[in-house]
């Protein structure tokens, strides 16, 4: 059986013919105290001294580590060739470039995107410095070839994926009982980390705010930690929450309304709020098919808010989602500075995304859905299960 | 009371100012994914959006974040001022940069040092446009400062530096009191784990190859994971441990030697070795003050090896710990290329290494002991109780 690391090499040199580039190399160091992005799929475990990780278009495919790793490279199963040294990689590193003699070699260096940019600038000075001419001349960023390798999910990634998505809509609906008027946001992300633990998961970004809990109009929304706020009636209750489940990551965020007393439904604002949530993220499904770009299924999405009568969300209408939970390359995103080129790399098959909208409603708090996707041939389809009614506990 | 981030970027202040380095930036985005080796200590948590952390010798300390992060940033209570962004972080860094107008601003990158070496290369380029003329031509490396402000512990990261030391020593001896002969290394490892779990703790390393356990002559030793292997008279075990408690490791090697039927004690090329090697961690420790250099210290240790006729050991004989298992920037190691300059980094009172020679005994096994240390005023002080006798089980 194929392991997922063999799968995804085998995948980058179908990419490499693809894209008609020579030879990819991933040039780390002690990664545990950092990293390139790319290393989990490549290799799969740290490497610590000066490594090479060399793919090539004819199918070559040599890890380069220092000797006490040479085992852990084998055992990846994922190498045609290991090879290892003891004071300098350099001289090995040189001559198997020498000897596949590449007319281009693409390096993970990106001003665009993250996943793509792990290769330090002290490393990229080495690598030059260790290459010399003429190779130091014919690198290129391979940028595109990440977004590739990570972007298409295999069909391995995707049954995980999917199971993380599962296991956190399960921990979700258990939560949607626990909630309580009187309990404070804290206390309900503590319950959520506890489930999440005691399935034997691990949270998908940090516990600090995983998960986000805002609890009516006065929480402080985004990458913050729950407060000392408590549910009261006429909050709505939001979340974002998502688990790591064999490395690979699920993202839903999901909203409540606590009803007051005689409501028996949500107030007209928070109602007419959550459907202009839900029609925004239709409106990103169905702008989403092969070869749209970012930009597009974000504008879809960011005018249906924009054109209720909203303000716009200053965030991204969704990122990639795999391995790591704000995965690249490429975005769902408008084209802001910040985001540099990542919301023009187009969609392809098999790219997971979040679709996630939003919109404060003023004296009720905040209104964010957010669904997990896959492009498929003819458009998207949902990982998660579409969130289509205000939850409501009174 | 000051919290430890506080403490750090405090610390770093007074290092610029010893350094006479106008400014340092630690320029960022998606850390989630990698991440600058830095930003644990400077900030506590990940930031998603492209962010700048400047330090100045003046004693500013300006976080700049994406609007979301802006509430997690003034929670460090380390900046004395937070500046938030919507869409590009361009103008907001330039203008603080400009209003500092510095002459030498210190940046994240080494070709030397991982730890110094956060900043990727895209993140190098952006910077630099970013920052336009005349200040992109005014960076300069903060290898010296991150050796500084990541060497020099503070009182309270000695104290948990301390706790993680006791925590894995408190495991060994479990570990010493459940090893049988019959057992596999994998499941020694599994109890070392199990015990860890059992304490809240993490392991200091990845899991796959923390512990090592290696029993007798045939495990292959290095960065491997534990195989089937069984514990045999006649077999050294060698394990090499340590735990993360509170953010700070402990890592530690020891060796039991198992008895043979009629053996009361360790045979003689086995003794021989151990002595060599606790004589090895000896000469390291009388080797280090202030002022030394790494590789001074490590010659130390290996010519005692290489003096009692046995191989030299093909690493660096310590290496810093702290906040990260191997952490920087410096090094007690040869003048090998694959260190870089790590090893001419002079020791100073506060740092906290490992010594761990090793070597090899035919037909037993191998033996490696690492103790952790702190440099001071007079020398050096065992943060660990050293293993000074070779531990028996019949």
């Amino acid at each position: 059986m194929t392991n997922l690391i063999q799968e995804k090499v085998q995948q980058a040199v179908a990419v490499l013919q693809e894209q008609n580039i020579d030879l990819w190399i991933t040039f780390v160091r002690e990664t545990r105290a950092g990293g390139d992005p790319m290393l989990p799929l490549l290799f799969g475990t740290d490497l610590t001294w000066p490594s090479a990780l060399l793919i090539s278009k004819n199918g070559e495919r040599i890890a380069i580590v220092g000797h006490y790793e040479a085992d852990t490279a084998q055992n990846t199963q994922a190498f045609s060739q290991v090879i290892d040294y003891h004071t300098s990689v350099r001289e090995v590193l040189k001559d198997s470039v020498a000897r596949l003699d590449p007319q281009r070699i693409a390096i993970n260096t990106s001003k665009n995107d993250t996943f793509a940019d792990g290769l330090t600038h002290g490393m990229y000075q080495l690598l030059r410095e260790y290459l010399g001419e003429p190779y130091a001349e014919r690198l290129t960023s391979a940028e595109a070839i990440v977004s590739a390798v990570r972007g298409r999910k295999t069909a391995e990634e995707l049954r995980r994926i999917r199971k993380a998505v599962h296991s956190a809509e399960e921990i979700y609906a258990d939560t949607f009982d626990f909630v309580q008027v009187g309990q404070t946001e804290r206390e309900i992300a503590a319950f959520m980390q506890a489930q999440t633990q005691a399935r034997g998961l691990e949270l998908a970004w940090e516990a600090l705010a995983c998960p986000a809990v805002n609890s009516g109009p006065d929480s402080p929304v985004g990458h913050a930690a729950p407060t000392d706020i408590r549910v009261e009636p006429g909050h709505i209750l939001h979340f974002d929450f998502g688990v790591m489940e064999e490395e690979y990551c699920s993202d839903i965020q999901r909203v409540m309304y606590l009803l007051r007393p005689g409501e028996s439904q949500a107030p007209e604002p928070v109602q007419r709020g959550f459907e202009t949530i839900m029609k925004s993220v239709q409106a990103a499904m169905k702008a989403i098919k092969p070869g749209a770009l970012g930009h597009q299924v974000d504008a879809a999405a960011r005018t249906t808010v924009t054109d209720a009568g909203y303000p716009e969300y200053m965030y991204g209408t969704g990122h990639h989602m795999g391995r790591s939970v704000h995965d690249g390359a490429g975005m769902l995103g408008p084209l802001w500075e910040k985001y540099g080129e990542m919301p023009n790399v187009p969609l392809e098959v098999g790219h997971v995304y979040t679709i996630e909208p939003g919109l404060a409603v003023e004296g009720y708090g905040y209104i964010g859905i957010e669904e997990d996707i896959v492009v498929t041939q003819t458009g998207a389809e949902f990982l998660s299960t579409p969130q289509t009614e205000l939850i409501l506990k009174g």
